[in-house]
């Protein structure tokens, strides 16, 4: 046992300026030491990318007691590779990263920059949660979201994640949330993607939309339907994306 | 029955002028007809990201029978979904990603570009398979690469894929390839991630390198471990990365 209060690493995809991240900041203050370390900008939609043909920089740009905020030129996945590598003296007990602007719910843990982060540190064998409210706005509300979060933080430092495995909330845009649920990740995709525009020289530029379609049958554990019935999602995920029901019928294939 | 030889859309990480891309395309010609949509320039370690905030267009760079090239500014994942909902008259019947310069077994799945533009292909219920030659040089021998990839091509397009599952084909640098072996996703992580250096004001900043490190033990199944040993490794991949083992133990938490 150590006297040391909990080191939690925080980061997001909507940048070190959010509301969402400064609000999770807050609500994260008792529960242990926090180190931020975010994109200095948006960088939603960005998946697990890295920066591999230029190179990165971070900032310090906050310092007080139990509080240190950066800022880096990278990816979320960067900001956690960097912090990790380069600027932590010890290895944090938890990452969490949001809190979203947005849903990252169903097939969106693919895309999400927050939940990027979330891969990153669970393959630093950390702790790794991701937080999302199904609210785009800047000034939206994220009071239930805390209040949930800082609860799941506190359980997770408690109980640790086995190795692979890390967390996905989901909270709704209603004033009071029912519950929370465990849930399956939904199976869907987004249809009709593309606004189409034009630029300057009357040359067709897209611009990225859409709506979320769910493949048939639902399943009664998706987490679109735990939201829609206004519960907070809470979906474990896994690093080892092997589809182990599938190899033995593709031994036919080996040569 | 269709007479219609199979539609094959092509696309890569390393961009449309790449060597990888062009012998792949000049491989699977007799095996359908081919649309070529990818990155005009390097975009490797893109993982998933789609360009959210900013337009995206593309270009018509060539049109001949079976063969028709064009090139975009987006990402790896956007290319697949400009291709799918603007462009393509039909649903292709197989997606092929690659040849990418560089191996993305092991964990690399994660943060590849080639695989971000496979699993997109997946997402779209198109049979989609990523290949990867564990050669960064621009002008690696693609040959037995090539062999092996029309091969799985052709066998994919006979007995298709199921629902929310693709393929990750790696083929090691060897003169001879000593086969093809059905392997799990290498459990592990990449050390030492960080080379510093300067700019030109003396500030510092970061290139990520780095080595992959195994998480023991090794599995006599695993990619890395086929790999290292002459073989090609297939690793068949899932969309829905749910942890369904631990979502019992989660029921807890609920609330």
């Amino acid at each position: 046992m150590t006297n040391e209060r909990p080191l939690i690493l925080i980061t997001n995809d909507d940048g070190v300026s959010a509301k969402g991240i400064n609000e999770l900041v807050a609500c994260l203050r008792e529960v242990g030491d926090l180190v931020v370390f975010a994109p200095d900008g948006p960088r939603s939609g960005m998946s697990s990318a890295i920066t591999s043909l230029l190179p990165i920089q971070y900032s310090l740009l906050r310092e007080e007691k139990g509080l240190t905020v950066y800022s880096c030129t990278g990816t979320p996945v960067d900001c956690v590779k960097l912090a990790m590598n380069e600027v932590l003296d010890r290895k944090p007990d938890l990452l969490v990263s949001g809190i979203n602007h947005g849903g990252n719910m169903a097939i969106c843990v693919n895309y999400s920059g927050t939940m990027g982060a979330v891969i990153e540190g669970c393959i630093f064998d950390v702790p790794s949660i991701g937080v999302s409210l199904l609210d785009h706005a800047p000034d939206a509300d994220f009071s239930e979201c805390c209040r949930l979060g800082r609860m799941l933080a506190r359980r997770v430092l408690r109980d640790g994640l086995p190795h692979g495995t890390y967390l996905n909330l989901n909270v709704p845009k209603v004033a009071q949330v029912k519950g929370m649920r465990v849930c399956r990740q939904t199976d869907g995709r987004w249809i009709k993607e593309f606004k189409r525009s034009e630029n300057a020289s009357g040359k067709p530029v897209f611009w990225l939309t859409g709506s979320f379609e769910s493949a048939q049958p639902i399943h009664p554990d998706n987490d679109m339907l735990a939201l829609d019935s206004g519960y907070a999602s809470l979906v474990p995920c896994k690093i080892d994306v092997t589809d182990y029901s599938y190899m033995e019928r593709l031994k036919d294939y080996e040569c």
